[in-house]
This record gives C-alpha cells, structure tokens and sequence, in this order.
C-alpha cells in the first residue's frame, strides 16, 4: 500500500501545526538538502508548454529516494475559476523502484516556495530588513508573508496587485495575524521604502513588473514569478547591477529572469552560499536577487518531510496502486480468467 | 475530484471483459494514436538509473489530453519478492493542467506492451504465422499469448525460460485457456519451427538471448525485453539481416536492440507502416524485427481506454488531488489559521 495524503489531509495537517510553523520546519528541509546539494541526481524539468500553460515534472534522486511533482502553470486559469498553479507529488524507494508516497501538491508547493523564499533571504537579505514590498497578491502571496514573518520577524507589508480585489482578500487575510500592511498605490509606491521586495506574479509574458528606478541599494528581490520561458517580472538593467542567486542554473537559464541576459552572465549557486563555499551578500549596498523559479530537490524536500510527518497519523490514507502477486513472476495470478481459474 | 483507478478495480475492469477483450480493444485505441503520431509532442522517456535498476517518467500530449506514466524496471526484484516492472499513470486536461485520471498501469502496461506487440505482428509478421515461440515466462508472457491468441489467432507455443518453475506457472496459467504448448529445452528449441519469437527476458545486461543461427528466413521476431542502455537481447549480427520496426527513433536508438548498431544504421517508424506511408513486410523470406521499448503514446492510448471505459462506473473511485478554493486566487483560504477565520 502507499501512503496518500489528499487534499483534506494535507489543510489538516497544514492548520494543525499552522502554516508559519510548516514554512520554518520546511525550511530546515529544504535547507539540509541544499547542504548536500552533490547527492542529487540533478535535471531541468521536463515542460510541456500548449497555448495558455504548461505542464511539468520535475524528478530528482538522493540515491535512496526519488521523487518528482507534476505541476501546471496556466495564467488565464483564474479567470474561469480554476488555479493557475497546482500540483501533486511521488517519493519511492531507488531500491525497489515502489511508491512510497502520493501527496496533494498545490498545498504543498505553496509552503515550498515561500520556504525556498525564507532560506534564500536569510542568506542574503540585509540582518536588519524590516519591510517587505509584495507585488502580486495572488495565490502564493499570503504563504510568502507567513514565511518571512516566521523566519526573519518581518511583519509589515508594503502590497501591489492590478487587481484590488487580490489586495482586498491578501489584506482580510494577513490582518488578523499580525501583520501591519499599505496598501501601495503602485508596484513603485510598494517598492520605496522597503528592504525586500518579493515579486509573485502569473503572467505568461515579458513582463516589467519592476523597473531600475524601483530599486535602491541594499535591496534583496525575491523574484518568484518569472519562472518560464518568456515569463520574466524585472528589468534586465536591474540584474545587471545585482549579484544573482539561483537554485540550479541549467534550469534558471531557460526559466528564470536571467533568461534575459548572456547565457554565461555569472551566477551563484544559492547552495554553494548556504554551504559556506561562495559569497553571499558582501555590503549593505549591494543588490541580491535570488532568481528563483522552483527545482526538484525543493519538492523532494516537501515530500520527504510530508512523509515522515504524516506515517501512521490520521493525515494519511493507504491506496493500492501497486499490483502485488504473491510470486512477483505470476502477475496474471492477478487477472487469471475463471475458466483458468476453476481448472487450478 | 479526480477519477482514481487502483488495482482492484483494475483487476475486476479487466477480468469483467476478460484479458483477451481488453488486449484486442486496447490495440484499436494503439492504432488511432500511431496513425495520428504527427499531432504528439514526443520525446524520450527521462530515466533515473540506480545500480539496481531504472525509474522512469513517459509524458506526451495531444494537445487536448496530457498523460504520462510512473514506470520502475528492477530486474533482481523477484528474488526479493517484488516485481521487476510496476507502474500508474496520470492523464490531465491541456486546456488547465488539472489532472483528470490517477490510475494503476501495472496490470496495464502488461496489457499494453502486449497491445504493442500484436499490433506491430500483425503488419510485419507473416500472415500466415501459426507458431510462436517465448522466450522469458516472467510477467508479461501470458500477456503476450493471449494478445496474439486474440488478434492473430495463434495458440501454439514453445516456451522457453531458465527458470522452470516459470515455465510451469505459464504452462499452468495458458494450457486451460486453449493453448497447445510445447515447454522447450533451450531457446534455439524454443525458436526452431515457430513463425514468431517474442523475447521477453529482464536481464539488465547485454545477453544473447537469441544468436544468429537460431533465426530462419520468413520469421517476425517481436523484441520486447531490451529496453534499457546495456539492456539487451538479439545477437547484432540477426539485426544486419533484419528489416528493424521501431516506436520513436530517439528513444530506442538509447535502450533498444539497435544500440548496438551505428547510430544511422536505417530503421523504419510503425506509425509509418501503420499509416501505408512505409513498407512492412515485403517477402515470404524477410526477417522482420519489432526493436519495442515501449513509448509514451502507447501509456497514453492506454489511460485513453481506460478514462473512457471507467468513467462512471464501479472501475474507479474520485480522489481529491487538487486544491479548490472558492475564489482561485485564495488558495490560503484552504488552510487559514483559526485566529484569522474568526476574525473575517
């Protein structure tokens, strides 16, 4: 039997613990698996792109686990009601080539990135950032918001969105949980003033959601949106005067924001920064962009610790997706006809 | 919800109509996909390997449907009591990315891989083929008996494996079924006077199964087990002086029998026979060899069969996979804290 956790399971097991509590334990994960970063069986996803999306998976192996998500990414989605993004995931064992775990992802993936968002910007946002501008207050906005306050303390909130009703439903949401917000007048307005500046946007296109003139010194942009080929949320000028970090940079050339520049622009590894090996910030002026668009080994992360959090509680179902014949040679034992079956 | 097949309700799907009913109507649905192999993103399969074994993912689309297949291939799984192949696959909607299928494909791919095989046989085997032999009494032998028991009508057999007790599970599971089967004493026995040989062997090594003196002029040899880099089964010297049928090119020139040819050695597409664009068969004399390997389109075909025939009825069970808010851009009204649903 494999272990299922559906999305009922997944809310409980989310809310049980709160999702600032799940971001900081996912971060840990995310963290340890980052530090060795060298046992992984390491690809760019494997996209299938149509007119109005992509599908995805994104598979990855420590050599004991594998694991991959499917995932979509599809813009227009909300507009007829459905998510853009949604996802869900598998862990089996390398040994034996099973399944281990099926999981619910959209839940899941939302936890990821804002915990991929934390462990990057405690690397190399300045100490002392208090304010943070949000642009797009769509799906992952409020899980971002959880993640920083949970990790770095910061809880007041500079907010853009084209849609005021995005705005409305981040504000009624994060109000209640101590969060101080402004409701910015503009992508600049949200930028000025603050010390991070976390782009989650959904369009499929070359978009400029944040201009040079936006950015000041000292500034960390956690820049999530930009995450396919021609997507893009900031101007090339800005990554021309920032030191970028990215996960894994076959993958980022294709997807990320630096899909805009040369195609040996340099880059950092953000493992190679957590591991001690490359610089991260270097000056309180500087500008760090962590160039990020989600990889597999984030995901193994979640599911790895989905399963060991979720065994043998009431967060988990068992389903039947692996036939099993007694003698692993005699799989039509499974499906023997009666007729061969009365003659045994 | 998503429509969940598992291996119950596999089973009892497949045992409803019988393995024969199954095998010949999953063949059709084989056939329309290769004679519309233009309007399929394809590419190949992207393999995890271990040294104990591969994990691999299938994808391909049609631009209206998304499907891809989980399959693991372990070939020391049966000494430990697990199968050598086990999979599930997932179909999903291209117009939003969400997924629409979950099912088993262990039980489904042995249905498929012997789908594969009577259709390539009955455009590249003689048409007036009676006698195969099996070379390999593992898991999908019965499968490909009856596959060829139901489309092409053959039901004498020589079989041949070194392990006896997997000759006497095959000759115990087919001889009630209206087989006549001859157990051979070596696979030169087996291959001697039959019109087909089916290899279906799991070695994870290059083996000569079958060397160049055991194949006579006229013979359709349908190539099922070499399906992996250094997987395979036929002596090079028998692929020379064959005509050589293949799924997609790409894919089998890495795991296929043709590995050990030049990488330009000529090889015909079957979609294009299929399709009366190449030829099959053209002499009594020829040697025909089916390089299968298995491919996406094939998985795809299957879950296409299986969505149609299971919807709706006592074959499937809903799961919840996918995440659905209300307003899609509140994916955290799915796991607000408690403090906060008070407050709103």
């Amino acid at each position: 039997m494999v272990q299922f956790v559906d999305v009922r399971h997944m809310r409980d097991w989310i809310t049980a613990e709160g999702v600032e509590a799940r971001i900081r334990d996912l971060a840990q994960y995310i963290e340890q698996d980052f530090l060795r970063w060298q046992s992984f069986d390491k690809t760019a996803r494997i996209a299938s792109h149509s007119p109005v999306g992509v599908i995805e998976l994104m598979p990855t192996s420590d050599g004991e686990l594998y694991g991959f998500k499917y995932v979509n990414g599809h813009p227009s989605n909300p507009a007829s009601g459905f998510q853009t993004v949604t996802a869900f995931g598998v862990l089996s064992d390398v040994a034996t080539g099973y399944p281990v775990l099926v999981s619910e992802m959209t839940l899941l993936t939302a936890l990821r990135t804002a915990a991929t968002s934390v462990v990057a910007a405690r690397a190399l946002a300045r100490p002392d950032a208090s304010v943070m501008a949000i642009i797009g207050a769509g799906s992952q906005s409020e899980f971002q918001a959880l993640g920083f306050k949970a990790v770095l303390g910061i809880t007041d909130l500079r907010v853009w969105d084209t849609d005021p009703a995005a705005i409305d439903k981040l504000v009624a949401n994060l109000t209640p949980l101590g969060f101080s917000i402004v409701r910015a007048t503009s992508a600049a307005d949200a930028a000025a003033g603050s010390d991070i500046v976390t782009t989650c946007t959904a369009d499929k296109a070359y978009a400029t959601i944040l201009t040079d003139d936006m950015v000041e010194p000292g500034m960390h942009l956690n820049a999530i949106g930009g995450d396919c080929p021609g997507k893009t949320e900031l101007d090339a000028d800005i990554l021309r005067r920032s030191e970028i970090f990215v996960e894994y940079p076959p993958q980022t050339r294709i997807e990320g924001e630096i899909q805009q520049l040369a195609a040996d622009h340099p880059v950092t590894e953000l493992w190679s920064v957590l591991a001690g090996q490359s610089d991260g910030r270097t000056s309180q002026q500087q500008i760090t962009v962590f160039d990020s668009v989600g990889f597999a080994t984030e995901d193994f992360s979640a599911l790895r610790y989905v399963r060991d959090s979720t065994a043998g509680t009431r967060f988990a179902d068992d389903i039947d997706l692996v036939a099993d014949p007694l003698n692993p040679k005699d799989l039509f034992s499974q499906v023997v006809p009666q007729e061969a079956r009365l003659s045994r």
